[in-house]
């Protein structure tokens, strides 16, 4: 693939490093590719950043017909500019769009847009601790029409972002409060696609949660409405005696990146784990015996996030004395260590930018 | 409120009343009022139809917080312009807008920027039979922002499309598919609101029928897997024996316009009308007992849409001989004729505009 690149003449100050946040601040460049029924993708190139000229009948912004993935890279000790399992992300878009009808991606090509963006805006990349450069690829169907059907014209685009830690306030344990009106996923459904309306289909309860003093929500089945899902928009991880429960891949939870990880280290560790159906029922039992050690909830924006209580039918189960456990400490410092070249890249996850 | 009006300069050419289709063409204005937190709408405005200017990061396009409606206006013989039923569709959007955290608008404000939006344009209001100017109210999260929060920033628009009717081919039975793989929404869920999300996920499934020769396909409940609930994006009505049945609301259905509507005449018509749930199973018997007369969805696109034949489990069930039953020709004249003044608005649906 071709990309053609043309350089912005007039480049952003860039943001402090000791005080980025989250997915404000976007770098000087972006990539963008054209999709139109009969000619496939097409004209891959780098532009300065800029706003988007839509029609405001673009079916995008209408019937949600988008997906998007994120991810990282990282600048080494030695100055290398690394991402993170960049592969199974671009893998993962293209089973997003499957499932809500977006042409699928070169998976090389889009390996290769990545890099080249990156490179291109590499000055970007901020080297304090526990910053990286985010990386949102995502597609939109943008067909001028507004009868519901597949669009006929797409954009795919990848767009960076300087960013700190997650949390601004660092590794702490969160409160979660367990969902049990509202649904985010059924067998059948979405839920394992990133696909924006999981995402708005999911605020309602975010913003309740947050009124009644908890920072996300544990998702429950949306058919029993008692077997533990994820936590807002991470995977759910519970250490029971010596071993970890996750909740399987069975069509309605995000096949999460992090997840994966967390599960070849904590294999590779020797530590069981076993990713079968359990409730919440379970997990209030587990933790009345004092079973349960640990919970914590893994993502690529906030790496792991510990969980320090969970509200459920108006108690509150703190966890681990609200302290961040061993394991979830542990699996922080290997996976951001491995980000940043600390540590070998023992499993491949590695891809070097030049 | 005070709307600014800026007219275009360079007015287009209308399409030609008796080749219009469906949400292609719009007309020369648009209106759009902004939304930030702390000053609420504001600045509400109709100027020149044309491209909004959005960055690449703007929420609406990773996160699909949006919602949008669908009305029509008409132009009666004497020359008025009027709508139907618009109190009900702006009530319903702000239904839709709490789901998914977008602030709820005045809804004397939208009636308002609805008839001043087609006054403006009302010489794109077609007259042939069949024809009306389609409404499209709609709201994006427009923060350039990509955490995943509910957006601070929105913006509401109202476009307009001269339209002609929905099946090119006139008022003919459809054949549908009973989806039995895809699931459309669960309780819990956004199934009862008009958002983005429930529109792309539907996709794949209307995509995967039209492949097996199928215009549209029969949702059933995401739970038991058994329950009628919608087809494609209307909602289902039975004729059996001389009683009509339809899915009840109960969260995971849209509330539809038109559904109501056709319960009202039903009713007044001295119908027996049921709104209870019902299973694919029960239609199947019925069907086989010689007392499924008639099938139809409902919506404000296609208003009547007669159903021709079900497929379910490799078998086709063919309704009333594959022909327009007598209520859904009925339903069909009876509610187009109230549309366009031909017939007395008794149950007070119509809204002039000046």
């Amino acid at each position: 693939m071709e990309i053609s690149i043309k350089k912005t003449m007039t480049p952003k100050v860039k943001p402090d490093e000791r005080s980025l946040v989250f997915g404000h601040e976007f770098t000087d460049h972006m990539f963008i590719m054209d999709y139109a029924e009969g000619k496939g993708w097409h004209d891959p190139r780098i532009v300065p950043y800029g706003p988007l000229s839509l029609d405001p009948s673009t079916m995008v912004l209408h019937y949600a017909q988008e997906t998007f993935e994120g991810l990282k890279a990282y600048k080494t000790a030695k100055g290398d500019v690394q991402l993170f399992r960049a592969k199974d992300n671009i893998a993962r878009l293209n089973q997003s769009n499957e499932r809500v009808c977006i042409p699928t991606l070169c998976e090389e090509d889009v390996m290769q847009a990545i890099k080249t963006i990156v490179k291109v805006d590499e000055d970007w990349i901020p080297e304090a601790q526990g910053t990286s450069l985010y990386i949102r690829p995502f597609v939109i169907a943008t067909d001028p029409f507004i009868g519901v059907k597949t669009s006929s014209t797409f954009k795919f685009m990848i767009i960076l972002s300087p960013v700190g830690a997650y949390y601004k306030e660092g590794l702490n344990p969160t409160r979660i409060y367990v969902e049990e009106h509202y649904v985010r996923a059924v067998s059948g459904g979405t839920g394992q696609a990133k696909t924006g309306g999981n995402y708005a289909a999911s605020l309602k309860a975010q913003v309740e949660a947050a009124q009644k003093g908890y920072s996300q929500v544990l998702w429950l089945d949306g058919i029993e409405r008692k077997y533990v899902e994820e936590v807002g928009t991470s995977n759910a991880f519970f250490k029971v005696d010596e071993k970890i429960y996750t909740a399987p891949l069975e069509g309605t939870i995000l096949s999460g990146i992090t997840r994966d990880t967390s599960l070849k280290l904590l294999k590779s560790w020797g530590i069981d784990v076993i990713e079968e159906r359990f409730t919440i029922q379970q997990v209030y039992d587990w933790h009345t015996q004092g079973r349960l050690k640990e919970a914590f909830a893994t993502g690529t924006a906030a790496v792991i996030s510990p969980i320090g209580a969970f509200g459920w039918k108006g108690e509150d189960l703190i966890i681990n004395n609200n302290e961040i456990g061993q394991i979830s400490q542990k699996l922080y410092d290997t996976i951001t260590q491995i980000q940043i070249g600390q540590l070998e890249d023992s499993f491949n996850w590695i891809t070097v930018v030049n």
